[in-house]
């Protein structure tokens, strides 16, 4: 390697660049470009295999706010802790329960599931399980700044839920009435994310932490995209739903 | 459920009752039924297909004595480690370095993979990662009852091996000078299985720890198969590789 090119590796970015990297990981791995994703928004997909993502994205929505639990308990920052705890109202909502999960459980029953085969977490499959495991593992054990820059995904949602709710509405049209979920995150996650992506802009001044951040973003990025796999794998050729796996009766 | 039902649900299962059971988690669940493995012995894969095969499964392979070191940190017993301690030798190998591992790798290099592609872990499916992660976590978080019983899957891995030899070298032949893990295999799993299976049916003296026991089995069974589920959706259909996946060049 060229001796510049050397020291521009161990340089620190400046937060446009900063921003500009994590933004093209988004670009490269997020999982607004999932074949399962793209069979969704070309209306391909049946009321069971719409089911069948339904109910396995609930355990990971039902896992949201334990991750973020996890990250108040790596602060020692009321300031900081008092922002991001409104995540996990955002999930599990006030006193009357009405918040994320809830309204997740109102799209599956949409979909024809009942709220108990939902909540029960029978049937999800085991590569769903692992890869959410995953992520509440990444936050567990790394640094606060590992765990905020693994939320920044929320950085490239808002497109991808602009485009799916049009796209629900138009192929899916007894999916309308069970929507509320990505209303919601259409205003939460923009702001959620602005405050994550100046926490990691501020929180890493060496390039090695830069690199950790960026390195976060990606393992995130990969566990969103093997949920979709695992999901994609077992429902769209027959014959591949693991023994135990949820069969959809659509 | 009727009276007599529930007693028998609390009932301590005999020996041979426990066997049976452990049997039938096997016959139901055990990989020798996925459609990975189908499509390997009736001859249908590439050698890029098989060469993601070997790839992956160095993972698990390279975590298993890590594994098995989790175990012996769970017991007290000098006895008990003393045999354990031999499948850390097994898949370690002695001074000479040749054991399971290595076996692995030269399997991998039949498939026509260098030695450095497999042993970097780059390229290993997030899929594969997690499934593995998760039989760490299992061992690492269960009771040591728990993490013996999850090794169980070595009471059926000797029939699968013997029918697998056999059309690797049918339908691969280029593989047949890569087959000394198997070899080995044949006769270290089956002794590892019977020490195993009598820990099992010896140290579970309730039905609750019978059921953990069966329940650890299960659990295991879809760790082993979830790897397959990963591997044979990136690599059957087109278009599935993840971002940073392997990509066969053959």
């Amino acid at each position: 390697m060229a001796p510049e090119l050397e020291i521009a590796a161990h340089r620190v970015l400046t937060r446009e660049e900063l921003r500009a990297r994590l933004q093209s990981v988004g670009e490269a791995q997020y999982h607004h470009r999932h074949p399962f994703h793209l069979r969704m928004h070309r209306g391909e997909l049946s009321r069971g295999q719409l089911q069948a993502w339904a109910l396995n994205r609930y355990y990971y929505q039902s896992r949201i706010p334990i991750k973020d639990a996890l990250v108040l308990a790596k602060s020692d920052d009321p300031a900081f802790r008092r922002v991001w705890r409104k995540r996990i109202l955002d999930h599990d909502g006030d006193q009357s329960g009405y918040g994320g999960i809830e309204k997740w459980i109102q799209l599956a029953e949409a979909t024809g599931l009942t709220r108990d085969q939902v909540t029960s977490c029978s049937g999800i499959l085991p590569g769903v399980r692992y890869a959410v495991d995953a992520y509440l593992s990444l936050v567990q054990n790394g640094s606060l700044l590992v765990a905020v820059a693994s939320s920044l995904t929320e950085l490239f949602s808002r497109d991808l839920i602009t485009l799916r709710m049009e796209m629900l509405r138009q192929h899916y049209p007894y999916l309308a009435h069970g929507l509320a979920y990505f209303e919601g995150r259409l205003t939460q996650a923009p702001e959620d994310a602005a405050f994550a992506l100046d926490y990691v802009c501020t929180h890493a001044p060496t390039r090695e932490q830069q690199e950790s951040a960026i390195g976060a973003l990606t393992r995130k990025c990969e566990i969103l995209w093997a949920q979709l796999d695992a999901i994609d794998y077992a429902y769209v050729q027959p014959g591949n739903i693991p023994p135990g796996g949820f069969a959809p009766q659509v």
